[in-house]
């Protein structure tokens, strides 16, 4: 059976050779605070296995809903005359960013709709912008009083009610960004102009915060970002990477990316995130995920987007296919409304996902790399592995207009077909 | 060549007799106000041959954009429960409806970006509710004082702009809603108490507006609705009728419905509507328009609407097929944002049908109906007819299994397929 | 016994021979439409015994409540700079007056604390602005949809929960300001851009509001003002006032003023007003009304006046004094706030008033002019008097220095003090 | 000579005996952070010299301007009837005080009018809520981001506005009122779960802020307030003041009062206050202040208050003399509006005042107390002296009906009156 609308086939072939050593068995042993002992350690089985997960940045941001959810840095900051002109054009001259917090109503937020939508989607885990750069928090952080979603906009704990729902869920896991600094917090922009030698912005903000978020809601992806151009000893992040694996509540389970000081990028951590939209095509040494948008041009909604600014299904099959082949996962992102609905578009493309993966998952989860990635022969065709049941998928994301796919890669041994 | 992601194509046939009898030289005769001299008016042959138009509901709804564009109905008359409720918990108490409009910005309205998508879904016209039933106009109506979009909200006038734009895009004419009744207008309901026996509001606001707004945008549609129960003496229908044939502006193009006062609907006037997505299956004997929405539960937007409510391109082309088929045109609906943009899952849905179009607008454009409708051996087979050029088109909404057509309708003469 | 904090003292004096004829009884004429006819009406004696009102400017602007109740023509026609500029520096660029409907929310309006104050105030009569030149209804105008306190910013009837309050008080009348003209209504502009030739206004805004504001409010004053630079043959004034005087629920107690037209102040009508703060300082041969502003500077209420604008209680009571003694009725102007309460300033103005009326008040109500208006010796000393009682009140407003006061006016006849 | 319209005068005696002995020379010693030692320091002469001073209570309570500037906490924590309908009636369910904070525009502040009417009412030093227990503090505090008068509202370094003008007039010093606790910051409220062992919020909050606030506007009156339960322990209240007294830019002329911890009011500190409205009626051994209001029920203005709810000029006056008589010094509380003005009512008062004050300030600044405070019989009369002068002041506030005075405190000795 041919699936009608959406492209690429997972094609089933025997694989002889084992091409991944045997996962070892955890090793209970403490880290020490430093990157060499941190590095060491052994990413938990599950996120390899899960392969697509939803990134969801929500905020303040998702107020103004325009250009891009560094809206405030633009206008503020940078001052792009797009941005500027908005502004002038739809608010009084005194209008600060702070003023859209109460806006930020969430009124229609239901996570379990967010839940349905996502568990339709295929993913195997979610990620929520806890805080972005805004410094908005989407929990009531006691260290951002007045500036969290309890206290303004939603007054609702959002972190919690989509932890709570996520959960329920057995086959998605609950992920949590955290921007470590704050672009405009006035105790960030003092340590910095010392050079980072005040450290009163970590202190006393970011710690509490990262401290107070892993065991209020056991995030199991820790994905932090924005370091401000600060090293990891400012932040302390070796330190607080040691609590987190050795005595936090998700010490078992826990995964965390790359983003944890000036430097440490593609460097130290966890997975590798390397950049935004990440995808080197071809297989890297060490765990990596793409994180991409839906939306070509914004992580947070975009009010007067055009269905052109949008990724077709075509392109987003490709991106995972492409990843998974390469060893990466693939967090793809959309942006929540202002209301706290999951815009039409964004539900149309996770189903699609959905439909897709639901043929063809088995060529995705709990697969491995193979010896090729991709095909000599025929182009836009992928590999991915299973070694203990000797299995190779080939994925193609056209369908061949002669009606004939050739493979270049596996290589015919007697009368079969050998692939290794 | 097979479109891959669309589904449906047309088949060229030779036709031997004609359908349709040449149209006959417009008469320049004068009309009475009188629904006997009305209705032998014949409808400009632009229409017939236009076959699919949008239609625009938007206004001061599309605000709370929650549940319906009767919203306002549905909360204070209806006072049903889940309109109550969202607007307990969401306004002060003392919030009335008349607040929304100067929430109704329409910030990123370009009628310009319109125009393009509604170019690109193979439409050729266009009919936008100049007023719905709140009465708010969304052009600077004299006889609406602040309560009309130049005073209130978008703070422009939406008509004039629409339609300049339109006009300027040889291939779209341009049409206008009106509903002819307000729920609420206090003169409306003083002469609803006296069984119509009172005739102010026509005669201040009604008939004042249509005048205004046929003589300042020229519609070459004017589409017609809300009776508010009153028989067309009380809204002095034939009388405006005859001025809107004999006078007007647009005399010798407009076409209109068959709203124009109880009892008057599917029986009197222009083109039958009959009932809001109106699609027979059969052939009528009188010109028709099948008016329906891809959101299938409103006609104003609903930012609460998930995907499974929307209209698939699949089913939507279904009814561009059968409609026409059937002597219909198909007035397909969207409801535009509070902000003025259209949103992207409508866009999707307009360009798809655009793509289809732009294969197959050849069996739909300018066509006739053929002694057939549907085939009666293959189900989802209908056909079309271009009797000058001797043509039937057979239009297939399912790729047979088979991979084989079976056509029940045309009959084989001699060596050749007869059709007719 | 020295009143303390209040200056200005009543003597009352021996008044020999009548001063004015005794009233004949009213006259049950029916009155033409013409100003002969109807200037001929006899004012019914309540009005001249009263002596006393209080103005209250309300309406939407007094939501800016900023420079002026002219805040609309000063911003948007006059544009002069002071109205721009707080426009500019305080809301969006897209922001209109209409605008300011729903912030008008009088959400501490109390008729009943209103009427206390008025009360104590010693005024015998109160005049609302049922719409001022904004057009804004105070009423739910049939004719004034979605512009009125009903339907928008109060939602309630401001006119009848005064009007009630008012009656139920038997020493206060009820009166009611209407503005003529709108200065931005469409209907109006199309007239005046006729010159006057065309009169849809009239016919269907001015006429019908003043039929139904007599009909369901039943005024006692009708303050009219506001011709647009049209002649009161266009508002047919001499029309309205000869049904006013003839049929009306009021004709037998209703008083009006002179503003009817271009042409008639001062001229024709009920009372003169002739201008605004008309204190001429003489006796004239006509009832007349000096109304006047507590805030020197603006009849609405606005928030950034200083106590420098506004007028003492002893410059108040001097108006008051020298008006009646002249035959004039005082008019005191109180501007509310946007949120319905009367300003604590207005309030004790006003109980001020009340204090020394409650001492003096003798020598003020129910008077009439005497043979003199002021003294010729003594300055700021002014005569009333009281003729079927033969008597004769002055009323000095500064404590002589010397202890002594010199009363130039009235004449020692025999062993008495003839005073005529 | 009398003063008409404002009653007290100022009688000089001749004075016999010294009362007071001469000021000490400052002592340039380190003050230790203990009571005993902070408790010795000598007040700076300059504050019993003022007599005088004005209370400003001005924030985030003045927005809803309703009931009292303790309007959370009624509404939130106590739940008293009147705040919670105010809210239900008023503003959507959801809601929260932190909504209030983009409401506070201070659109007309102008530091310079607000200056000239204190200048006009005769005060010596003024004392601002720089952050009343809500925490919104009216400079852009570092701790206190997005809850500020810079990020939200005001948008204006409000402190820093009023400190600028008060300087550029020599005859007015500069306080700042700050609240140690937070009704309901979370940090505090976790730290008082644990009975204030845990020091988060004076670590983090607290005591940063009073340090900023101190070096960054050098206010010359430090009145604390609201130690939340809490002893001078946990505020480090000694400590800091120790910095005030030795370190701080204005450790030669700063003053503070006596609300440094529970238990410390009336007992350490600088001044005392012991309660709100403290005026004890006879002399106290300790320097003290009467802090009250105008508006009888609250410091925070009210937007629904009655004339009859602000005391009198002559009721003030009888503060003022009164508690100068005793000892203390008299600081009279205003409240802005929202807006920024000092309303009418308010000035009006300061600037009676000043009337006052400029005819019997001689009897007020820079005077001692007497041997008696006042009379025992002529009541409502009350001493002041100048030692140096020899003069004793007697005040009375009504004149006396009989036009005598008798005084029963100064004794004759001789042919002199001896008063000592």
């Amino acid at each position: 059976m041919r699936p009608r609308e959406l492209p690429g086939l997972a094609l089933s072939l025997l694989l002889l050779p084992l091409l991944l050593p045997p996962c070892p068995a955890r090793s209970a042993a403490r880290f020490d605070p430093t990157w060499e002992s941190l590095d060491a350690r052994q990413l938990p089985a599950w996120f390899d296995q899960a392969k697509f997960g939803i990134f969801i940045h929500w905020g303040v941001f998702s107020v103004p809903s325009f250009g891009s959810e560094w809206f405030w840095w633009y206008w503020q900051k940078e001052k792009i005359p797009k941005y500027v002109e908005f502004m002038k054009d739809n608010y009084p001259p005194s209008f600060k960013y702070e003023d859209f917090g109460p806006l930020f109503t969430a009124k229609f937020f239901n996570a379990n709709q967010w839940a349905d939508i996502f568990q339709a989607s295929g993913a195997k885990y979610i990620v929520l912008t806890s805080k972005h750069h805004e410094g908005f928090t989407l929990w009531g952080s006691e260290y951002s009083w007045n500036w969290n979603a309890i206290d303004e906009g939603p007054k609702r704990d959002i972190v919690k009610e989509l932890e709570v729902t996520i959960r329920n869920r057995t086959d998605l896991r609950f992920g949590l960004y955290y921007s470590l600094f704050e672009w405009f917090h006035p105790l960030f922009l003092e340590d910095e102009s010392s050079s980072f030698h005040k450290r009163q912005f970590p202190v006393s903000k970011t710690l509490p915060e990262l401290y107070e978020l892993v065991n209020t809601y056991q995030p199991e992806i820790l994905w932090s970002d924005g370091d401000g151009g600060a090293p990891d000893q400012y932040w302390n992040s070796t330190g607080f990477l040691a609590w987190l694996y050795n005595e936090s509540p998700v010490r078992d389970t826990v995964v965390t990316n790359d983003r944890w000081g000036a430097g440490s990028i593609c460097k130290h951590g966890g997975f590798y995130t390397c950049s935004d939209r990440y995808n080197p095509g071809h297989l890297l040494p060490h765990k990596w995920e793409n994180c991409m948008t839906i939306d070509k041009l914004s992580w947070g909604y975009r009010r007067n987007a055009g269905i052109s600014d949008y990724l077709t299904i075509e392109e987003l099959v490709k991106q995972l296919v492409e990843t998974v082949s390469c060893g990466g996962n693939l967090l793809m992102n959309i942006g929540p409304t202002l209301d706290g609905t999951i815009s039409v578009v964004f539900e149309e493309r996770l189903r699609q996902m959905g439909s897709w993966l639901r043929v063809n998952g088995e060529a995705i989860y709990e697969t491995h790399t193979w010896r090729s990635q991709n095909d000599t022969v025929t182009s836009d065709m992928w590999y991915t592995s299973k070694p203990k049941e000797k299995l190779v998928y080939a994925i193609f994301l056209k369908w061949p207009i002669s009606g004939q796919l050739f493979l270049g890669q596996p290589k015919a041994i007697l009368g079969a077909t050998q692939i290794a």
